[in-house]
């Protein structure tokens, strides 16, 4: 008989790979709100923000069951601080992916750039990537192609995003739009951003605990 | 005859009241402003920068004794990350209070929209609840209430904020002018989430004290 | 004969010194920048941002080097957290200095307002003084003049942006232009920001070591 001498451990792992999950829910209500475009889709879009709404409270939810457990754990699988900083950066993610599609009902944006969907593709994949290493975390292995790979995607979105402000600023919208596009455009990147810091912060830890 | 083992323990508490007290001097130099729009009062209101000035340095003034005090202590009362946290957290308020009234002076701004007299009252009560729980610090207890409230003010002041930016871009100003309001409040919209980041690190604080 | 006991240290000083270095040689190419406004000077704008895109890369290096050597040095010369705090903010420099050229690239900006060199004048200066005291840091002597130089020059920074925002929106400028002039100039105004924050982090460092 094998004793677990330290059974709370696990449900840090669960618990990451929860919040990956909404991550993972939340990019796709992205994918479904660029299926949403022109002015016949107003009450559409606006369900889609209250799906995106509900979604953005789950992953709250989930942020403070890790605090509470890490509060209440006298031991934890790794550091506390690269917990709570693992648990922070990706509940960062989700709060980007909520502020965007909320920009976009609030602001009664009807149309939104090309380019706006190369975004949305990098953060699906970089949702099904971070989901997929959060169940590797407890053995610490196989997850270098991850970082890689998602810093890679970070690269990518980043091009996307270049390309996105030198055509908002290209004279065809009006300073008024262009402050709107730029507003949900911006949040899309920092949910990008956000995805690499998630991915930097996990090969600190596996670097640490090697 | 009882001794003092930590007599330093007591400054900090004295200083954090002190903290909360520059908030709500800032506050209140918030609701002069709101009383002094209009061409004829630019004096006015650039007196009431100076004072708002005056009331940052104070308060930063503080905040390093804090500082200070925490690098010469061999014992703290708390954690001292979390002495650290909560000292910047309430200074986070007074800059952006104090941002939000030297851009309407620096810009030049003669009349603000309604619903930033919303956004202030809040940030009234919210520094009135801070002083009053940093009183409650050394007894760690009715806490609870403190910050519950601040959470529902903030969400009370999100609403009165993405109202108020539903407004601006609605079409009635100029992109210039929705460029200038935008940005005090956008400051001022900081100060409330800067007072709910204070209100979160006293519950992290309370509750790994309890 | 004198035994090494913490050979690790060194590398560590050394390592601080060459992210200050790449520093100055950013802080260069923003000079170089100024003098290549015009219609005619497109191409030898482009090369400029090339170069300070490689500067920045190098710059990574190092700090990445410091990172690396963090996580593998079982004793460190002071606070892991500090070296660590240091590292970041020496790069936060950087980024911001790339960010602004990148940006003057991106949007095809041809002629920057003149308080800019204002702005750049202040960054070469707190550059070299922040090698300078890099330099320093080993014998923790003789720093106290660094940190009062570069707040100085920081409230000189302060000054001269509020002086050029005060100038974008008088009227001068379209609101496209305005809102892509304010980026470069924030992200300056962002550099001068973290060489404070690194002489605060040098400063705590010293006060904790004394």
């Amino acid at each position: 008989m094998k004793l677990r001498l330290t059974p709370r451990e696990t449900s840090f792992y669960d618990l990451f790979a929860e919040q990956a999950d909404h991550l993972v829910v939340g990019a796709g209500i992205l994918t479904e709100l660029l299926g949403a475009g022109g002015p016949e889709n107003g009450a559409e879009r606006a369900k889609i923000a209250e799906r995106m709404r509900a979604a953005e409270h789950a992953a709250d939810d989930t942020t403070h069951k890790i605090y509470n457990t890490l509060n209440s754990s006298f031991i934890t699988p790794f550091d506390r601080e690269d917990i709570y900083a693992l648990a922070s950066t990706l509940d960062d993610v989700m709060d980007e992916m909520e502020e965007a599609v909320d920009l976009v009902n609030l602001y009664g944006i009807q149309m939104l750039p090309a380019g706006v969907a190369e975004q949305v593709d990098t953060l699906v994949r970089a949702a099904e990537l971070t989901a997929m290493a959060m169940r590797k975390l407890r053995g610490m292995k196989d997850l270098t192609e991850y970082w890689i790979e998602v810093n890679r995607l970070e690269n990518a979105a980043d091009q996307s995003y270049r390309k996105l402000l030198a055509h908002l600023f290209s004279g065809e919208y009006d300073a008024l739009t262009v402050m709107k596009l730029k507003e949900v455009v911006d949040s899309l990147e920092g949910a990008a951003d956000a995805f690499e810091h998630v991915a930097n912060t996990v090969e600190s830890i596996v670097v640490k605990e090697s």
